[in-house]
């Protein structure tokens, strides 16, 4: 059976923003793979490695997202970077395949050093974090990992070490992994802007409350020029619409609001109602999940996740180790 | 007590020039301190990572010269870097704490790099082993490590990863090391070139038949200009000196043969057999020693230190996962 690898870097609740992009995905996914779900501690302190309490607190909440949208630990294998060390033993292996010229041409982590106004100043932890990624799909053996167009240089850089890895130390050792790009679901802030996030404090938790969900719908940017009910009003970089495409459960519907819309008699607030309304069918199951979830639970079943997570990289570690000849 | 780190590289046998570099001192400290000892086959991969037999065989023949030599695995921890894992740990958490830039600024880092070749196209592994480094000295709680003057730049990086990772998760979790600068002997190879290597083939080493030291000791340079018996000779820059220096036993003895010598009358073929005469002295009794060891015991006793420097830097590892928060 095909394996999984996925997860999220634990800084903050996980928002709707995460569930069009990825925890919708993997729903789909556990039902017809072994998933690995890893809450990436070690890759989030790479860039807050002096916000440890940041970082601990927000693999509390994500676990509790993942359980309360419904991903059964049953079914996958929920666990913690960082209970697993092997990982940290593989990314220093890697690190001798891999230039720091190489490093650097990665697009993606081009991209967030910009972003981030790294420069020279990047920290080593950082700039390795694309081997970090690597190590995390080959020890785990995943065939599969779901990601987004911009992620692809990560998985090509990974199958590069692999195929580097077995060619110096052992045929068939390691084994390549596949991006599986879906159309992945985008979602702006409530403010508009494209990117939701706790800083920004424009997304839309998976554990905000009823009375918060409204508030924010009440905030969203909608058409600037749709000042009274009888005026035409824009669809396109409207925020209640984007989310209306996202969460509306009917698709005929939705256009004969479009159209209403546009044509004019339309106002933002039964608009927004119906957004708020949407959100909740989604949201309230998995606020009733969350009320039965115990702090207690969830590190348990990290706990038992992580053990079976390690097992798998133990056992690819085995291979590694005596492929390279360390074992004496 | 004060616990003393030092160690080698394996990739290759050892020769006089660690006798007098670095074993000498360590036959010294063995009796002074705890010592641990690393045969760093993991630091010898980051810049010989495609030929993993070159390292593993050295470590048995690094391993059965410090036996031969003298030293003592009663009364110091031999062991293998590779079979302590927790020092990859570490060394990926201290990569947080140091940026592109710093490591590049390390003095014996860029001299090292220079030397190599290495622009761009340094491997990560080797880019980042000063930080390698800086986990092996704290993962074992090392107060002392004997370097040479070059190394100083080393146990510099060392401590301000310390400070930075005390003063970032938990005051007084690592503690700081000194370095013990010694009169580092040096020697050059028997061709005159200012280092002893395998690859150079001008190195005497400690597993050298006597066969091989005299006839290595009759290849030596001496002074070109030395050609008749009664030509006066110069001592400065004279291979044969150069080792007299380093290994005749008596100082006085030796200040005569110099003057004799620069006087003339003092042929090359009496000097090399008397130089042949005092490394045998030295090199003798260690042929004998080796003589009784088995490769099994070898490798029992690198098992055996293996897990008793594992067992400390394992103690060091559960203090800094907790101080980073980790532990959950």
């Amino acid at each position: 059976m095909s394996r999984v690898l996925t997860g999220d870097r634990p800084s903050g609740p996980l928002h709707l923003g995460h569930y069009v992009g990825s925890l919708l995905k993997r729903l789909e996914l556990q039902n017809q793979y072994e998933q690995l779900i890893m809450v990436a501690d070690l890759q989030a302190l790479t860039d807050n490695y002096d916000q440890k309490e940041k970082v601990s607190s927000a693999i509390i909440e994500v676990l509790a997202d993942y359980i309360a949208v419904g991903l059964n630990p049953e079914k996958n294998i929920i666990f913690i970077q960082s209970q697993i060390p092997e990982l940290t033993e593989l990314t220093f292996y890697f690190m001798n395949l891999v230039t720091l010229a190489r490093v650097q041409r990665n697009p993606t982590l081009k991209a967030e050093r910009q972003q981030k106004g790294y420069e020279e100043t990047i920290p080593l932890g950082f700039l390795c974090y694309p081997i970090s990624q690597a190590a995390d799909i080959t020890a785990f053996e995943a065939n599969l990992v779901p990601v987004g167009e911009d992620q692809l240089p990560m998985i090509e850089q990974a199958n590069e070490i692999v195929r580097k890895f077995n060619s110096i130390y052992k045929e068939n050792t390691l084994k390549e992994s596949k991006a599986l790009v879906g159309s992945v679901g985008r979602l702006v802030g409530i403010d508009g802007k494209a990117k939701a996030s706790k800083s920004l404090n424009n997304a839309i938790y998976l554990s905000d409350t009823a009375e918060e969900v409204k508030r924010k719908v009440f905030l969203m940017y909608t058409d600037p020029n749709h000042l009274k009910l009888e005026d035409p009003g824009q669809v396109a970089g409207n925020v209640v619409f984007d989310y209306l495409e996202a969460f509306h459960p009917n698709k005929e519907e939705l256009e004969e609001l479009k159209n209403h819309y546009q044509r004019g008699g339309l106002g933002d607030v039964t608009l927004k109602n119906l957004l708020y309304k949407s959100l909740e069918e989604l949201l309230e199951p998995i606020r009733e999940r969350r009320s039965q979830i115990k702090s207690k639970d969830l590190l348990e079943l990290a706990h038992e996740g992580s053990k079976k997570a390690r097992k798998i990289a133990q056992n690819t570690l085995e291979k590694v180790r005596e492929a390279m000849g360390l074992i004496i």
